[in-house]
């Protein structure tokens, strides 16, 4: 089975700038991450963007539904940050792919900070994206859930079932 | 959903032992790994034995084949050595438990190492566990498979479709 | 040999807020170095600061001189962000300590974000601090400088002679 | 100032074998260690045998002391199997080399899995190489010991003072 990996940054690609102090992105790590996870899926990996979710915009989003669309691999995983997670999983709901199963991932822990979520979360999406029907899915804390279906929990910082 | 996770050893849970230089078994890493992966999920873990695979014996094999049968849960994830995980896994579908999920993982590096597979097979296959249909998986390198159609490959290390 | 170590926080003990995405203080990572280093020396630790070496005040400085002067072990070790350290060194070195042997030191990456220099800094802190004749010294990059003789290259994050 | 690093394997620079489960010996990870510590000293590296410190004979230990001899460097780190680090110590001192600074040190865990005490131990060795007087000593636990007055206490894994 052949799958897509979109990246959009998120916490689960910063890095700490030694000089300055501050958070930043560089390179994704999910290649490595995969390499680490020793995953032998066929995997095509595309970076979409590289930012921070609370700076994506309607474009950013646009651009990710487009190669949603586009992509051939009818499995995709986004790695994306956590704050606007579901509002970008509402983006591709709308645009009515219906005949793909895509499965937005994130983390709490940068990768580059060894004590990340990130690994886990990974393992976890790719394994969703596999096997459940088509539509769009959050995978977050070892669940999965429908995109309408979910929301972040700013105090806690877990995903949740949202009774809206 | 509630699921189960037991608990029989393997490189999964080595560690070092700095007095000798040996590898040897304590307590199990999978707590501390779900906390690391921030997972939510209902999880009753249960240690059945704490073992390298190439030392199980039928024995220990029937007594995780008995624990599959009590579990209250349908989902079960078992971690397990990858040496003889197929063996076991080929002992549980014997017993014919028709209407549970029972998905076996491992890892090639012990987690206490640092650089281990071992926390992206665990978010994969709390994954498969809870979507895949009733069966006896064995869950490794992103991928999962029918434990009738799959094979350690002792020169890459890595799990493969085996074509008997 | 009796040692004493003053925290005052810097990069050395920063940490990540996952719910926010900003860097913070709370407790001191060096008792958990010093362990993880096995160290055996007979270090009485102290927290001074807990705050970012750009934030530092006078007032901030006179408590860490004041801290030096009261020390009863004289070889004294102090965990200080890089930024400021030269400053805060020359502070001390000003009160006219004759009798004590002090080693500022820090780390460019947070020893919680896993590739950290901390370790490898701390390591060579505390062994300088026992065999250097009384003074004032940074410890950092393997090396060890008089306070009046370096500075920290802000290009290059690396500690140098200074000639002025 | 001028370092000499002679490797001679030990625990230090263990790793696991992934295929047979066994710790084997490959490349040092000296080099990355002092790059993980911004370690800017002018340090040749020299790897003189790659070795459990229990499987070490009279004619490594011949080896070690030829190449401390041929040195152009006057202050050298060893690292060493804690072992028998300190019968290797002695060899040397027996050499006479007078005018040469010779630290040996170790590690408890192996450098590659994590939690390791080697890069601590790496950062002190290399400090009291530089600043202590001529004279064979074990640099373990934030300690250092001349050679004669030290050993491992194997129960607790730590150096301590000999009274022999």
């Amino acid at each position: 089975m052949r799958l897509r990996i979109l990246i959009t940054g998120g916490t689960f690609d910063k890095e700490y700038n030694e000089l300055t102090g501050a958070l930043f992105f560089r390179n994704s790590h999910v290649p490595e991450m995969l390499r680490l996870g020793r995953c032998r899926l066929d995997i095509e990996i595309e970076t979409v963007t590289m930012i921070d979710s609370l700076d994506m915009t309607a474009e950013d989003r646009a651009k990710v539904v487009a190669r949603c669309r586009s992509s051939p691999e009818s499995s995709i995983v986004i790695t994306h940050g956590t704050d606007t997670m579901v509002e970008t999983a509402r983006a591709i709901a709308a645009a009515g792919l219906a005949d793909k199963t895509i499965v937005l991932t994130g983390a709490m822990i940068p990768y580059a900070f060894g004590s990340s979520d990130g690994l886990f979360n990974l393992g976890s999406a790719v394994s969703f994206a596999q096997v459940l029907p088509p539509g769009v899915y959050v995978a977050m804390n070892g669940m999965h859930f429908r995109w309408d279906r979910c929301r972040k929990n700013r105090e806690s910082g877990h995903f949740e079932l949202s009774t809206e």
